[in-house]
């Protein structure tokens, strides 16, 4: 089953895999292996052509290695599955939004610039993270990783995902996105997780912002473009903001969000760190001997026109 | 039973307590009530005076506010029972613990700054807390609750204390400090959460730190003396440092650990949250209406010599 691997590293951190033949392509041009490629493994995190699929007669499966596949799944070929990096980027995600709703309550930032000046600041009482409200935008398996590390912090976690069901041995209930407008007044932090799609897309807008009580915290580890940026520039000072996605991204130097108050930009980092890598190599290898025996793949996305 | 709050606010916050007669002292100096005072809480986080405790001839118990009795301690009357504020910190605290790590490990200080620059980093790939080796030196109730919060992270936890110990339900077993020389070079995190008495004043010396591997990270959120300052300054680079106390503190601006390379300086924030006063009153509340009826008070500390 010949697999393409986006360089020599991947196919080096790879591994031999039964059944499966190697070969390494970063999708910048056509190549005589896309004749008779099985699977494709585009690039991470770099830009690669998507055009380039449909000169694939043979191929069955995209595996991305990224959790996100907004810009993708519109243009993989009919007949063709994508399935993506689901479970490999949930530790390091979750983390990074740990990360950024701890900076943020207790002051990091503040204290960092305190620091170049040799200051020893007095901030007086800032919010712990203990009993905030908290309410979790989007519920996949990130979400669900966020949720398990929020928890022993002694927070009231709150969970909306596209449609209301019944919950799970950490919340009792998962919410609708419809009843953003009765939960958003109540929580004092909102941390985006969902996926970019067509409803998705500027879901946090003036409205949204809107209805979050003054000092409240807004945390995008999700897509840059599920917020409204100008919005977040209009109400950034009376909510604390912290994104590690922004739209544009990246943000260009002349952007007024680098300099909005009560905002922490991270550079798009929740998924760059050393727990990416085995994490990834397990779920290829695992994926593609499935594959390679005639399985079903996993993880495999489906599109709209599906249903 | 005559009971001195540190001020209007506290004996507001305190309320009615059966058989509790409030009276408000910052103990700055002699008052008449100090004839008939039974029970002294002192102000949390700033000056009083110890030797005042002298003069109070039907003194009983000390409640402090603060879980650190460093400095007091050796000051109480004999006869006089000293408890500390066990329990009301440990989430504040603890989640500082986790505010430093996590911001360390996953670059908020450089994105700050690259912020105020409006420059969209490329950091590269950065440590995750997923699969670190995390060393806790110390285990009382702010350790439990660190490694309560930090176990979901996918940690490799090990945890050390004064006396080695049978583990609890998140440890297997408790080390003693005779085994950090071989726990040490083993270690990508160390958290010290130890209480500041003779034996571990100084023990964050140039041995300890240079046992620890390159690039690891050592954090205090203990009291600043429990590390040595300098040698902190001389590690610094090699390793990355987060400290909440300093040694002086506060840290004078003419002071190198401001500048030193990978460290990270908070201002003596692990406790000052939103969590504090409403785990104090509680505590309190119980604390002040068990000794009331003739309960023994909890959270007494023992001297040396009481063994």
């Amino acid at each position: 089953m010949k697999t393409s691997l986006p360089s020599d590293e991947w196919a080096d951190l790879l591994g031999a895999v039964d059944g499966v033949e190697v070969v390494v392509d970063d999708l910048s041009g056509p190549q005589d292996h896309h004749r008779d490629v099985v699977v494709v493994v585009p690039p991470y995190l770099r830009p690669w052509d998507v055009g380039l699929l449909a000169g694939m007669p043979r191929l069955r499966l995209v595996q991305l290695l990224s959790a996100g596949y907004d810009g993708i799944l519109e243009r993989v070929p009919h007949g063709v599955l994508l399935a993506n990096a689901a479970g490999v980027h949930d530790d390091s995600t979750a983390e990074l939004a740990l990360a950024l709703v701890l900076a943020q309550l207790r002051g990091i930032p503040d204290f960092v610039r305190a620091q170049d000046r040799a200051e020893w600041m007095r901030p007086g009482i800032l919010p712990s993270l203990a009993d905030r409200r908290v309410l979790l935008l989007g519920y996949g398996s990130i979400g669900h990783a966020i949720a398990r590390r929020l928890l022993p912090f002694g927070v009231e976690l709150t969970v909306v995902a596209s449609r209301a069901r019944e919950g799970d041995e950490l919340v009792a209930v998962v919410h609708g996105v419809d009843a953003l407008p009765t939960l958003l007044p109540r929580h004092d932090v909102v941390i985006a997780i969902v996926p970019l799609t067509d409803s998705t897309r500027g879901l946090v807008d003036d409205g949204f912002l809107a209805a979050m009580p003054d000092g409240a915290l807004f945390v995008n580890v999700a897509r840059g473009p599920v917020a409204v940026t100008d919005a977040l520039v209009r109400h950034g000072g009376r909510l604390r903001i912290a994104v590690d996605v922004t739209d544009p991204e990246p943000l260009p130097a002349d952007h007024p969000l680098w300099h909005t108050p009560g905002v922490l930009v991270s550079p798009h980092v929740g998924g760059a760190t050393t727990a990416f890598a085995p994490r990834a190599v397990a779920m290829l290898r695992d994926q593609l001997a499935r594959v390679a025996r005639g399985e079903e793949p996993r993880h495999v996305i489906h599109r709209p026109s599906d249903h």
